[in-house]
């Protein structure tokens, strides 16, 4: 139960505390045993089962088909790419033994599959006829990380993957842009969340690629999310796994590959946009109950409350809304609460007066107001257009946010030191720096090691173009978004 | 390629070889690099993927909610119930080092989850008015057999388990018998199997279980595969976990738990029950590709019929139907025979001659004779409804191959080596025995040590009661399938 009086101004006081307290209260999820797992509780796996019939959609219309591949990596696949091993050699969980032998090779739990794709793409590409080849995986992946955070950085996660390998450069670059393009629809679409699409710069790329694109979110503490990534891999995987073709000319030829990816981080990334002070504060289109039906007064003398309540249940339940009746012995007062925290879009208000008046009050989770709808309307319609208004509301919210918490005045260490401190000062949050850059790792390493900010990535379409690197003070090649990032 | 001529008869002599060319000419899968574990490719995921519909549906009529629990599980949680970790730990791979970290304690990959489930349930029950607690899950689950075939038996596969904590034994003995009748009538109407409920003997129970109940389907090499179990747990994890709830008296009570679940073996079971000597026979409302359409003769001197075949596509992909147009250059003969051992339940002929008839040829993948089919009729009711008789017709064809290859007569040992040497000598399968069973280990052991028969199951609604103990002469307190097994 939350205590609203308690939570007053947490989520600008202790946003992190503010986070953990949200996803509990709103019974999205839970702890597991072993370290940095969390379960996933209906309420919180609906949201991810929702992003995946979209994402689903997606796979089907572009011809895109799901396989599923082992878990288990033999040591010497990771070997074979050497920057792919030296990113994730660090994170990986490795299986020794089973039952009571010792096993000859550790088995590592993929943190990615490019390797297991790659292994068999080159034994079922013979021939440009088998070009491309287009498939996606959902599954769980591990990356044992020190700090860890349920949705947004867990031990063991759920994502998709899709892995491509393609005849020329061309087609393999157009995969990887449309994917990101998805995946900005998509999380539009389905979360109600603006991001920023761009390249990662060389530092922050994926270990094995040769491009790495993003998408960017930013949390109502200012952070950035990667909430998605498309990277183009050239042929380095190609070379590493020996996935040829025979092309048209008869001559055998390296494919070139993509992947691209996206997780359950998305679910942190949209709670940590659209959540408020009450806690979750969930888009309709995936809520796991999108309307809560509350009765108002004492059921026992007027029980016809709780029936027309059922019958609208049946009603909405009918035409496709996931709707729950609380027709516990709580007060109404502590059932408004309950729904509020766990972020149902809507709430359905009915009494006795309101059966007079032949009304029942709907309040939606993101207004302040309640607005009283005739029982002669149709309620269904009348909520299905409710729900546009809010998702569309929560995304301009969060646009309008983000651009209140962008500067684009900063550039030099001097004014991003200034800033910083000031912030600080005034607990206010720093935001998101849009600098120039050179070019050179060591602007970046510098800024971050200064101030924490990373770059997220070079914008498509930055909001202006900067001429001067914020540490070097040197031309600028690049415009770049700096954040501190989860 | 199938070379039809080699495998003549192979499903007959060698059935093991049979169905690995099967699976793999069907393109259903491919092997992993590590030990017994298998890619599920995209012909093969989807036959998963549309059980895994179906029985979601089972899911959402019972209110029963989708979750996802951890991988991982410390190894003291198995320790707490001590059959389940006999029974498991022979079989469990463990994760012991994570990057340069040695674990503190070793982390096994889940076999099952009732371990897990039970831990979280023991913090989220507190009184009558949480039950029931009904969860499942869809996860990939980890056994390290000595053993492996694709599909049947893999160190990794996919699943489903359920698990529900009930306030009482009635409530949860009603879940489970529940749960297993959806079992028998899913596999009925998906994969158009056959089965016989009934309830496991305690030498084959789960590993924790108070009664374990199962669905056993016959092979065409008249073994048998457990397709689906069902277990009342009693209160064995209640107590091991210690999941306990304050009843409508006050009284903290445990609570009686069911797991139940179903895997990919199913699609092995599918196969080879309705496979034949060419190959894969898809039930229609499963195959990935539904209908093959094929062109005949001179595509160069007659275009139109191309023309005439991609629009049939279209018309019955906009009714729904998965069809393939196979506009390859290969022969016609070619394209018609990988469409058989592809499995695709109907494939359309379609060359000059018919365009002047009007007309098209169908062939059903499972008989033999073709049928025209005037292009003036509704071509996508008439394959609607020779689908559901070709689904009809597998079902039966089981039903029938299953009688053939059932024993009432055998009720000695004598007898039962005796009808074993007979069919050895004869090339013939040795089929299920009913016999009748005293109620001991001894003799479910001596019949396995003598023939590697062991009991399937005790069959709810036997063709017949048998009387006397097949090993023993004793008095038969149960009639039993006897089988070989996958």
């Amino acid at each position: 139960m939350a205590n609203n009086k308690e939570t007053e101004n947490l989520q600008q006081t202790d946003f992190s505390k503010w986070y953990l307290q949200a996803i509990q209260q709103g019974d999205l999820m839970d702890y597991g045993p072993a370290r940095g797992t969390m379960i996933f509780k209906p309420d919180g796996f609906g949201l991810w089962e929702s992003y995946k019939d979209a994402f689903n959609e997606v796979l089907k219309k572009e011809g895109i088909r799901n396989a599923y591949f082992p878990m288990l990596i033999p040591k010497h696949f990771f070997e074979k790419e050497a920057d792919h091993v030296e990113g994730f050699a660090p994170e990986l969980p490795w299986v020794t033994q089973a039952g009571e032998e010792v096993l000859e090779e550790p088995l590592a739990l993929r943190p990615t599959s490019e390797t297991l794709f790659g292994n068999a793409m080159s034994d079922w590409i013979n021939s440009y006829r088998d070009l491309p080849m287009e498939l996606n995986q959902w599954a769980n992946v591990f990356r044992w990380e020190k700090r860890t955070l349920p949705f947004i950085r867990t031990s063991e996660f759920l994502w998709q993957e899709g892995h491509t390998a393609h005849a020329t450069e061309e087609e393999a670059r157009e995969r990887t842009m449309k994917m990101l393009h998805y995946y900005t629809e998509l999380v539009k679409e389905v979360f109600a969340m603006p991001v920023y699409e761009g390249q990662k710069t060389p530092s922050e790329r994926f270990a094995g690629a040769v491009d790495t694109f993003s998408i960017e979110a930013m949390t109502k503490d200012t952070k950035a999310i990667q909430a998605g990534t498309s990277h183009y891999l050239g042929q380095n995987f190609a070379k590493a796994f020996d996935i040829k073709f025979l092309n048209e000319e008869n001559q055998h030829t390296y494919v070139h590959t993509t992947s691209w990816g996206s997780s359950t981080r998305l679910i942190g990334a949209m709670i940590m946009m659209h959540g408020d002070e009450q806690g979750l504060v969930l888009p309709p289109r995936i809520a796991g109950t999108q309307v809560a039906l509350i009765p108002v007064g004492n059921l026992k003398k007027n029980p016809q409350v709780l029936e027309k309540l059922q019958e609208i249940k049946a009603e909405l339940t009918a035409k496709g809304f996931r709707v729950n009746l609380d027709d516990t012995n709580n007060s109404a007062g502590y059932k408004f609460n309950e729904a509020e925290v766990r972020g149902v879009p809507l709430r359905i208000e009915f009494g006795p007066r309101d059966m007079e008046n032949n009304q029942v009050m709907i309040k939606m989770r993101d207004l302040d107001e309640k607005e009283a709808i005739s029982l002669d309307e149709d309620l269904a319609e009348i909520i299905d257009a409710r729900f546009d208004l809010m998702h569309q509301r929560l995304y301009d919210k969060a646009v309008a946010f983000r651009a209140e918490n962008e500067h684009y005045d900063i550039d030099t260490m001097e004014q991003l030191t200034a800033h910083l401190e000031a912030a600080e000062a005034n607990g206010e949050r720093p935001g998101w720096i849009l600098a120039g850059w050179d070019g050179t790792d060591e602007s970046e390493a510098a800024i971050k090691e200064a101030t924490g900010f990373t770059s997220r990535n070079i914008p498509f379409n930055p909001p202006m173009e900067k001429t001067v690197d914020l540490y070097s003070g040197k031309p600028a090649k690049y415009t770049v978004w700096y954040a501190r990032a989860y």
